[in-house]
C-alpha cells in the first residue's frame, strides 16, 4: 500500500492561494443572507460571527482554479456551499441540542429550538433561491442530491447508538452521507466548468477527502486534548455515539469490556471513569490504529484521483488539503 | 362593494373534475419519498397516511386545466407541492411541539423532535431533487421564492404574541407568507405554461384565496365546534396567538377587558374561563364581523382574477374553491 507523503498543513497555509476570493465570498453570503427582518438578522449575525473555517468554500475555490478558473461564479457557490454548511450546522445542533460549537453558543442555545429549526431552514431555501438566480440546473442537481443524502445521513446517525449491530459498512454509509456528501459537491461544483472526467475525478476526489476528514474527527475524539479541540475527549461515547474505533475493536473485547460498553450504553449519562475505561479497551485493541490506517488508505485514493487533474499550483494545494485533515490528527 | 355569490362547496366537489389525476399526484408523491432506510420508510407511511386534503394539488391540477393542460407534468407538479406542504408540516408541528394534526399523532409525537427536524428537511430537499430532475428553472424559481417566504412567515409568527405591538399590517404580512405564498405557488406552478397574464392572475388568485383560507381558519378558532374541525376553541389564545380578530377588537377593550387579555397572555396556561372571557369581548367589539368582512373582501379581489382568465369549466371550478373557504366558515 503506497501512503501519499503529506505534510502537516495548515487551513491558513491552504486558503493564502484563495484568501482575496474568500473576502469575496463572505461578502457574497451576507448579500444572500440579508433580510429586512429583525429576528433574522440577529441570528445572521450570531451566525456570521461562527461562520467557522470556510473550508468548503476553500476547496470550491481551489477546484475552480485547478481546471481554469470561472471568477465570480465560483465564488457565488462557495458562498451558497457555506450557507448550506451553516443550515445543516443550525439543524444538527437543534436535533443533538448542542449548546456551544466552535467555542461559541449555539442558534439553539441563544436564541431557541424554534428558531434554529425556521433558520436551517431560511437559510438552505435562500441557497436554493440563489442557486436558481444563478440558472445552473448543474449545480442545483449536485446540490440538491447532496442536501437530501445529507438527511439520509442525520438519519442513520440516529441509529448509530447500539455498538452491536452498528457495523463498518453502515458507518462508511453514515459518513459518506453525513460529512463526505457536501464536501465532494463542493469540490464538483466548483469544478462545475471542467470536462466530464475531471469534474468527477474532483467529486471522488472530495468523497474520499471528506470520508477521511470524518474519521479523523471521530478519531480525534478518542484522542484529542480538550484544550486543543475545544472538545472534551470522549464526547461521542458520552452521547452513546458508535464510530470506527469502537465499531473495529467490539469484537476483540473481553466479557469484562463489553460489560463496561454495556453498562456506558445503558447510563444517560455516563461517568468520566466509565468513558475512560472504554477509551482504553478500544486502544488497547487497535481500534485506534485501524482508523488512523483506514484514514490513510483512503487519503491515497484522494491523492490518486488528483492525478487526472492537470498538473497546477492549485492542484497541488488541493493535494496538501489532505495534510490539512492529517494535521488534525495530531 | 360588490361580493361574490359564493355557494357552499366541499372539498370533493372541488376534487371531482381531477380525481383520477390526484390519483396518479399520490403515486408521484409515493415514488418521490421512496427511501431505501426503515426509519424513512416508517415515517413516509405515517406521513402519507395524515396526507390530507390534497387542496394545493387540487389547485395545481385546477390551474392547469384552466390554462390548457400539461397532463404529466402539472401532476409532478402538484406532487412536488404537497411534498414541501408536508415538509412545512413536520417542522411547524415541531417548532409548536404540537401533538395532533388532523386528528393523528404528529411525526415529533410518534417519533421525536429530531425526526421531525430531518424529516423535514428530507421532504424539502428532495421535492428539490424532483424540481430539478424536471428542468423546470421557472418552478424552481416560483417554489425556492415561496419556500423562503414561509420561513420568514414562521419567524413572523413566533413574534405574534403581543396583542399590543402586534397590527393588522403585519398580520397581513404573516398570513402572506405563511399560508399564501404556497398556495399561489400551487396556483402559479399549475399555470406555468400559460402566458404571461394569465399565469400572474393565476398567482394573484391563489395569493388571495390562501390570505382568505387563513383568516378564516383564525376566525374558526373562536367560532368553531371543536366536534367538527377537531381542534378546540380558542387554540390560538391559548398559544398565545395573535389574530385578526383580537388585533381588530383590541383598541375598542374597556380596562377591564385590557386587563383579561393581559393575564391570559401573562398566563402560560390560561384558563377556559380567561379564553371564554376574551373571545367574548373580541365578539362584542366586532372583531368576528370585522375578520369575516375582510375574509369576503379579499375572496372578492380573488374572483376578479379569474376573469383575466379564459372561460372554461376548470376556471369555475377554480371560482367554487372560494366557496369552499366560506363552506369552512360556517
Amino acid at each position: 500500500m503506497t501512503l501519499p507523503q503529506l505534510d502537516p498543513v495548515s487551513l491558513v497555509d491552504l486558503q493564502g492561494p484563495v484568501r482575496e476570493r474568500l473576502g469575496r465570498v463572505e461578502v457574497e453570503m451576507r448579500r444572500m443572507i440579508e433580510e429586512n427582518f429583525p429576528l433574522i438578522s440577529e441570528v445572521n449575525h450570531h451566525l456570521l460571527r461562527m461562520r467557522g473555517k470556510m473550508f468548503r468554500p476553500t476547496l470550491a475555490l481551489l477546484a475552480d482554479e485547478a481546471t481554469g478558473g470561472t471568477g465570480a461564479t465560483a465564488e457565488r457557490f462557495a458562498a451558497i456551499l457555506e450557507l448550506i454548511h451553516l443550515a445543516t450546522l443550525v439543524h444538527d445542533d437543534s436535533v443533538d441540542h448542542s449548546a456551544l460549537r466552535r467555542g461559541m453558543p449555539t442558534i439553539n442555545a441563544v436564541f431557541s429550538h424554534q428558531v434554529s429549526v425556521i433558520m436551517g431552514d431560511f437559510l438552505y431555501s435562500r441557497a436554493v433561491v440563489e442557486l436558481v438566480r444563478m440558472g445552473s440546473l448543474d449545480a442545483l442537481r449536485v446540490l440538491a442530491r447532496v442536501t437530501n443524502e445529507m438527511t439520509v445521513g442525520e438519519m442513520r446517525q440516529l441509529l448509530a447508538h447500539d455498538p452491536l449491530t452498528f457495523t463498518e459498512e453502515q458507518y462508511d454509509l453514515l459518513i459518506r452521507a453525513k460529512t463526505a456528501s457536501l464536501i465532494s459537491g463542493a469540490c464538483e461544483v466548483g469544478g462545475l466548468g471542467a470536462p466530464a472526467a475531471e469534474r468527477e475525478a474532483l467529486a471522488r476526489f472530495g468523497e474520499k477527502l471528506g470520508m477521511a476528514f470524518q474519521i479523523v474527527d471521530d478519531l480525534l475524539d478518542y484522542t484529542a486534548d480538550a484544550r486543543v479541540t475545544g472538545k472534551p475527549t470522549g464526547l461521542d461515547l458520552r452521547e452513546h455515539k458508535v464510530t470506527l474505533p469502537l465499531i473495529h475493536a467490539l469484537p476483540r473485547f473481553s466479557a469484562a469490556e463489553r460489560g463496561q460498553i454495556d453498562a456506558l450504553m445503558a447510563n444517560p449519562e455516563p461517568s468520566e471513569a466509565q468513558i475512560a475505561a472504554v477509551v482504553q479497551a478500544v486502544e488497547e485493541h487497535g481500534g485506534l490504529d485501524y482508523a488512523r490506517d483506514r484514514a490513510s488508505r483512503i487519503m491515497a485514493q484522494a491523492d490518486e484521483e488528483l492525478e487526472r487533474l492537470p498538473p497546477s499550483p492549485a492542484r497541488e494545494v488541493l493535494r496538501a488539503s489532505l495534510g490539512y485533515v492529517l494535521e488534525r490528527r495530531r
